[in-house]
């Protein structure tokens, strides 16, 4: 096979692949500048073969900067239903997409990667901007955009003090202890 | 004069030795196991001369980290006086602490080193411990650790989408606005 660029047939690295193009294109270009045809088209591939591995251009985009593949459905999920548990739903579904050694991990290296590297920084800036805030939005009605940013500051808070400052009050917590006191908080900023 | 350690007068970078010498220990023997006697014998100068430098123990250590050295004051002052605007006086003492392009720098390397060194990561879990939590709780009364913790987590938060991550709606923010939003929540926490 020949080396660099060319079209060719999914093999067992092409998924990691992609992602690495991806990787560049993102960091080169921005996620408003990056397309999922451009991306097949740098990896030398046909762009269904980019859908099949990745939902969409947010899905590969979250994956190219640590954040778990699915988020988008899950904070989908978590924002539908009726606005009043919204701030439970939403405190409980970031602790389940974090909550694991393995997110532990991810989340840390997220941080170090957005402190680190002002690329990666303006990554997780687009994504929330784009995903997260847009769908917290769809609940909260009329809600600030700066609203919306604290509530993923008070996600985000936790998360620095529960995976990576390790703070032991906040490490020991059970999940529903912070549900319970985060998600009024939440709720607040979300429908006031 | 001598090279290696060696009781010496104060010269022009005996403050910056001191705190070599401090963030030696501290990552070697944590909070707990390192005095400020210990790090003025290991730097080869009086205890005093550490005092001369800096307040204490927790200014610095919390120099080391790279929190600003007057930080305790600041949190001391901030929880002082009626518990009713204790929320807001804090939310904004968070902001006139960092809110510089120099303020921004360190939040984003304290960041930075706590996400990818694991001794970083345990020196800012006691200094957030024996030094924030413990002021709080003076203000706070009854409040939980938990809570005390994610009043830490509301602004820790703020500080990375404002500082790390730059969402454009947190940074173009007036400090005000994100007081009025994000105050009352950590008016909560401390009081219920």
């Amino acid at each position: 096979m020949a080396a660099g660029r060319g079209r060719r047939a999914g093999g067992g690295d092409t998924r990691a692949e992609i992602l690495e193009f991806a990787r560049e294109l993102f960091a080169a270009k921005g996620y408003d500048g990056t397309s999922v045809r451009a991306v097949a088209r740098e990896a030398g591939v046909d762009p269904a073969l980019v859908h099949h591995y990745f939902a969409g251009k947010a899905a590969l985009f979250a994956e190219v900067i640590g954040v778990p593949r699915d988020i988008e459905d899950k904070i989908a999920a978590a924002v539908a239903g009726p606005a009043d548990g919204a701030g439970e739903r939403i405190v409980r579904t970031f602790l389940r997409v974090w909550d694991s050694p393995e997110g532990r991990t991810r989340f840390r290296a997220m941080v170090g990667a957005v402190a680190t590297h002002e690329e990666a920084a303006r990554m997780l800036q687009d994504f929330v901007g784009r995903t997260v805030l847009a769908h917290l939005g769809e609940v909260a009605g009329g809600a600030r955009e700066l609203a919306l940013a604290s509530v993923g500051a008070q996600l985000v808070g936790m998360g620095m003090l529960r995976y990576v400052v390790e703070l032991p009050a906040m490490v020991e917590a059970e999940p529903e202890e912070i549900v319970a006191l985060i998600a009024p908080n939440v709720q607040r900023l979300l429908v006031g």
